[in-house]
């Protein structure tokens, strides 16, 4: 069946644009409102596609990294531009398969294209090559530049079917870095990653890429990215997903002969630090909370799914707020029938525990898909003494911890695992408490955010998005922004090399910027 | 027994200035020449004193990195002050435990404290902060500064028992990033780390560093180590020794709870490929080989292990000489009985394979402990064939595979694992080969030079010691040069932050460098 609009679809795996049917059974895009199958029969690729894709990959890795920086940018803008082409089509056949509303596709679109854009331009001005030199100083002869790792496998987030899949974060840098990519695509919209695969291999195409710069495999199963994480000729993985699910791809790739970074964001609860001088007007507070814990089903990584809170009547008032803005929101349809049990799962999980009150729970939503939001409280002893309540239950349910005093709170938050984002809430008249927050906030986090909710992670050169483990697997890194490109990327040192043989970004006098070296080796750009 | 002019040591272990004698049975520094124990009783540090350093680590982090950078770049430079002020006696002491040379020593210490002093001023300038932001393009305000990961633990390499030991390129990088560092002195010269970790000590008093930001755990057995990487206070590990080793510490790192970085540099075997045109002068090619295969008794893990030689009458001639200088080479002793053996296992490895042939053996130097050079040679066939012949040798031992046409030459580079050099001697009239092999050798290594010879590991701005696995099990990252500080870090970004609450380095106005920030997110430095 295909719907109106839709780009054709036919369910296979794309390998270096081929179209290739896969082997395994057959299966179907969900409705992710009602369950119904729908699409093209889609098929697991096969061991041997595996390694064909990655064996591909690895055939043009050093093709590609040859190409000079301006082809590979007119690439990644081609991408954007193709993906765009794809119209609304692309968006109603996304919304169907996720549930996500058109205006937060259509926003959606909008970032991934940018972040190809921008990934682009930093390929463009040789903010990726890194160039660097000591040849002023007298000594040796030293000149620096990174170079891609090689083949890159990504796995996209259900989540982010868009910005954090087929040609979100992860692929975007990756290829700006100049590595190859293959994208397992993710069960939950294969549709979609089909479409956007369609449109980066015609990306590919049109601006005279070295075939097998991309490549997409349908995968339901876990062998499928299993395997693809133990190709030898796969260098590096990145991972949004699930906490499980990033970890058995960590323990294959370390388990490697050849063991090969892996990128991985597994979760996070952001917490909201509310400060008294934020409870001026409980009311407002509480409806910023209420929307932003609720925002597309809570199903964001950055979703503020713990709030700590002042005890005291000014507290007691926003938690009574919160609570009604709860109950009058309805139940949104999640993104699987799988997410929306564990979702279920985690909220019976927090109702179980001792000493945790159920504030509100909204009203179902349409379906059998769309659990109502629902939103808890505890003391900080409670929450202190259950690991249980620390982890993220994925979707709109919030927990409100209240504390009591600095000291307390301060307390409360060196308990705290690694998060994606911490946001404190106060006026001027809190700066000294924030003061002492801070210090413990940013160890904690990869963005820290002085008002506004978490939900919303813009794309930029300042940008951070990841955080200590388990926000992600690697503490040094960001999925987000311009350092996402760091990931894929090697330094290599050129000694005493003469200019003929130097790559070009290293040479004094091409381009034109590296012949105004400044001593000492500082960074050329 | 306190050799004369020997800094006073006593064995035990250093934990934030007070020295705590360890629990565990005695044991002796051992005279590299002779075998012969000497100096003070030495105990392992007990898993309650691991557990202490680590505390007192991470009690410190806090106060550490909130420090002005001029105060930790002061601490740094202190460091190779206290140990300058060690003298000569510490040249007497090392060379005794290390069987190491006085003017390889000096050269050593001298590198060491210059390389302090690098950092230092890395720190000084604001380099490892690394502040970038997007406050100029109009959007929300982000700005990211890069903050230290917290306590790192550092073991030091038997082979450079200044440069990547107490106070090495791990310690001092880390302690620039504003890490404390827990260090578990290398049981082959625990009276040279027992005096660094006393001028370090010296210095961070003088200076005024918070208590804890260095501590030294005396340890031979490997549960030491193992305790200290498994303490939950750890934020990361710098390691420089055995691919065995190396591994034991990233599978005990992983295992954790909480996941944390390794790196560590493992083993290489640094190819050298002769092209034709460095054969003009077979002889004074050979010299310098075998003058560089065999410094330090091959005792560097820039070591030219393997070399590529082209078939013909100028690579005969080039082998012949070879075989000459090693025959006239004596041994000389190596760091540890246990080293000495393991030289001679491979050594007999290699020469059992068949189709090598012992092409030279030097003859043994004096004493027990300083085995003769040796010199093997085989085809590309048989080299490619047999996986035994691609592993590190450690010590000076060469083996050099013929090689009979470009084509035969890049097959058998693309079969080579991870290094930390390559080195490719040739003329102006290679340079049309030398670029087909540029591509495969810097896929391969961390560092490519043209001409010369890889041992010696310049410290600066360009400089790269690092590489793909097995030389590395953080191809992204180096361990000596400027970079190496970015192992330590973790960027952070600040959202809409109010100046009062920004750190010094993010504020619009303090200090005055930050006032004249560019447009559109550039790196601020």
């Amino acid at each position: 069946m295909k719907p109106p609009g839709h780009p054709h679809l036919n369910g296979h795996s794309i390998l270096a644009g081929d179209e290739v049917p896969g082997t395994g059974d057959a299966w179907y895009a969900a409705a992710a409102a009602s369950g119904e199958p729908f699409g093209p029969a889609l098929h697991d690729a096969s061991a041997e596609q595996v390694a064909e894709a990655a064996r591909l990959a690895a055939a043009t890795a050093r093709d590609f990294r040859a190409l000079p920086p301006g082809r590979r940018a007119a690439f990644l803008d081609a991408c954007a531009e193709e993906i765009e082409a794809l119209g609304d089509g692309l968006l109603e056949l996304t919304a169907r398969e996720t549930g996500l509303t058109r205006p937060r596709l259509a926003g959606e679109r909008a970032r991934t294209c940018r972040q190809l854009r921008v990934f682009a331009e930093l390929v463009r001005d040789g903010a990726v090559a890194g160039a660097r030199t000591d040849s002023a100083t007298g000594g040796t002869d030293l000149r620096l530049r990174r170079i891609p790792l090689g083949p890159v496998a990504v796995f996209g987030a259900g989540n982010f079917p868009l910005a954090f899949s087929v040609a979100g974060g992860d692929t975007a840098s990756a290829l700006a870095a100049g590595c190859p990519v293959v994208v397992k695509s993710h069960p939950a919209h294969p549709g979609t990653g089909e479409a956007v695969a369609r449109a980066l291999t015609a990306a590919a195409q049109r601006t005279g890429m070295p075939p097998g710069v991309f490549s997409l495999l349908v995968g339901r199963a876990h062998r499928v990215g299993l395997a693809l994480v133990q190709d030898p000729r796969i260098t590096a993985v990145g991972f949004t997903g699930s906490r499980a699910g990033g970890l058995a791809l960590v323990a294959a790739a370390g388990a490697r002969p050849v063991p090969v970074p892996v990128h991985a964001e597994l979760s996070a609860v952001n917490p909201v630090i509310v400060l008294d001088g934020a409870l001026a007007d409980p009311e407002r507070e509480a409806e910023g909370y209420a929307a932003s814990l609720t925002l597309g089903a809570g199903q964001f990584c950055t979703n503020p799914g713990l709030l700590l809170l002042p005890a005291g009547p000014s507290g007691d008032a926003f938690l009574a707020a919160a609570a009604r803005a709860v109950r009058n929101t309805p139940g949104q349809v999640m993104l699987t029938p799988g997410i929306c049990r564990a979702y279920a799962e985690g909220v019976r999980r927090w109702a179980a525990v001792d000493g945790v009150r159920e504030v509100a729970r909204g009203a179902p939503g349409q379906g059998r898909y769309a659990p109502a939001p629902a939103l808890f409280t505890c003391d900080t002893a409670v929450y202190t003494a259950h690991r249980d309540l620390h982890g993220e239950v994925f979707g709109a349910a919030g927990l409100v911890v209240r504390w009591s005093g600095t000291r307390q709170l301060l307390s409360l938050l060196e308990h705290l695992e690694g998060q994606l984002t911490a946001t404190v809430h106060g006026t001027e008249a809190d700066g000294a408490t924030a003061a002492r927050l801070l210090p413990v906030l940013e160890e904690r986090a990869g963005r820290v955010l002085w008002g506004g909710w978490p939900t919303g992670v813009e794309v930029s050169h300042a940008m951070v998005h990841g955080g200590p483990w388990p926000a992600t697997t690697s503490p040094g890194a960001t999925s987000v922004g311009a350092l996402a490109v760091e990931r894929w990327l090697r330094p290599v040192c050129y000694q005493s090399f003469p200019g003929t043989l130097l790559p070009p970004e290293l040479r004094d006098t091409d381009p034109p910027e590296a012949a105004a070296l400044p001593p000492g080796g500082r960074p050329l750009r």
